[in-house]
């Protein structure tokens, strides 16, 4: 199944780009070319470059969010950038973590810029992401505190992320926790705040806020299953991936958990310390399936993508908000394997 | 000269160690082990300690900036535990950047839990001193813009100062803005917040940013002398470890610019690829002082430390906050070497 992007998301593109580019230009020129080299915003030397900022997913759902309160997208501009500052901290942060060596087909910032000047670029997005929120008082010191709470979550998800890949006994419960700390959180800020931004009830913050934690979830999962079912095309990654990688995401935890054969054998062939052939990747990928890894990982990523409409069913809110909202849970977990 | 600790830093120590460890008591567990360890709140195993967070000094500025507009310490027990939270958080990720192995007679945090653990830990922190402030609007959110800034300057400082290790130009102007930012400004944020926290006006507050800018630069400064010619007993380092690490700090600085023949000397010694002998410690030392990198530094010191005097005799405050302001001033730049 192929989706088109969502023009929400094209929109906010081009109308929070520029306020997330004129913050990072605040930024002091020790830290700032790392920002903007990360963001996409310029290259390597400094130079501008088109493009820009991913794909900005988290802004369209902050503009919708105002919209939802029934303030217009203009207002919640600088949340959504604050949001998506937010975002991009927490993954140049973790590609130092984890290591990677490339990210929206360029070399991560560390890789070119060294480790120390991608530690303080991150600290630096992170704070300017709460600055331009206290800006406004007073929704913005509540759209402050509602961006705290979810970097707590997404520091405390990235966090049981990095002590699984220790562990051999990790429970699909305790998998479900760190996935919706490290993905939902964020995203349920993303879906609420522009609304906080914006003066709205509490009880339009909760539904958005509950939606979005349903979302995010739903899309965090299909992510899991990309990373051993997607395609090279789609995920710019070798097939099985998540396998090579011993990563304990859903699939995989699902699949050691369910006490089949087929887990005892997919347990001895990630246990084993050499690196995994085409032929084991094969064999493994085939053992979570066996095992259940796969259907109960879509019939979670359903139950929460359920919940997140639900939610949203309850809320009070413009019809074509409702409408471009779903579009775009739809569109997030709708990617290809 | 030895000078006894300030009773007002023993003070805020018992008046704001509490409130610090049950900021940290919040965080997910998942990171909390390494907040509380780098604290010096528990061992490697998470089992508390007696002693805990570093000297305090920063805490004690603050309570004291409280006093100084009037209001109880206790009040700004918060917001001291804050600026300290920062600090910390510095520390952290500087000691991962540096590739430091050893803080307060303890390793570094990074070399026990590894560097994920330790990056996600100072973000944490950081984000917990924000939260502490916004928990108390209006004076708070002014708290915590004030500390966003001094954030700021604070990674433009370390950001100048790793870059500063691969050049060989550097000036004493770009050094004495680095010094600035690194150091000065969360002191100058020390000596200022807990009077923006209890609603003082704005002059006050100014006089005492201006009192900490100049004490904050003179103790960094006092600081760089000890790197070069502090003694073992005092530095916990060895002798001369600032030239064996070929750090930019403003004696080498000074001397390296002074357009003398211990300069060129001195630059040769620096440049040469090889670790340095002792003797050639011993001979770069001594081009420093041959240089006036010395006398150069202990003039600015002085320069910066007559300023901080003079701002806070500008400044209307109690007689006894004026006395124990001074009081710690002296002592955090009157460090032996």
């Amino acid at each position: 199944m192929t989706m088109t992007i969502p023009a929400g998301v094209q929109i906010a593109r081009d109308l929070v780009g520029p306020s997330i580019a004129a913050a990072v230009a605040r930024l002091n020129p020790a830290v700032r070319p790392v920002a903007e080299y990360h963001l996409g915003l310029a290259d390597v030397t400094g130079k501008p470059v088109e493009g820009g900022a991913g794909k900005a997913l988290r802004p369209a759902l902050t503009l919708l969010s105002a919209r939802a309160a029934g303030a217009p997208a203009e207002r919640a501009v600088d949340a959504a950038a604050a949001v998506e500052l937010v975002h991009n901290f927490s993954l140049l942060h973790d590609d130092i973590m984890d290591g990677d060596t490339e990210r929206r087909h360029r070399p991560t910032a560390w890789t070119v810029f060294g480790i120390g000047p991608a530690i303080l670029a991150g600290d630096a997005m992170l704070v300017l992401a709460q600055d331009l929120l206290l800006e406004t008082p007073p929704y913005g010191v509540w759209a402050a505190r509602c961006l705290s709470a979810a970097v707590q979550r997404l520091i405390a998800g990235q966090g049981c992320d990095l002590e699984f890949e220790r562990r051999d006994d990790v429970k699909v419960a305790e998998c479900l926790d760190m996935e919706a700390d490290k993905t939902a959180a964020l995203m349920a800020c993303a879906c609420s705040i522009g609304a906080i931004y914006t003066g709205a009830p509490a009880e339009l913050v909760l539904s958005l806020a509950e939606f979005g934690t349903g979302a995010g979830l739903a899309f965090q999962l299909a992510d899991d299953m990309l990373g051993i079912w997607g395609t090279p095309e789609v995920t710019g990654k070798p097939v099985g991936s998540d396998l090579r990688a011993r990563k304990k995401s859903m699939p995989i935890v699902a699949a050691l958990t369910s006490g089949t054969p087929a887990s005892e054998e997919l347990a001895a062939l990630l246990g084993q310390p050499e690196q995994l052939t085409e032929d084991q990747v094969a064999r493994a990928t085939w053992l979570v399936e066996q095992a259940g890894g796969k259907d109960q990982t879509e019939a979670m990523a359903a139950k929460a993508l359920d919940g997140a409409f639900t939610a949203l069913g309850r809320a009070k809110l413009p019809d074509d908000v409702r409408a471009e909202l779903c579009g775009i849970a739809e569109f997030i977990t709708a990617r290809q394997w």
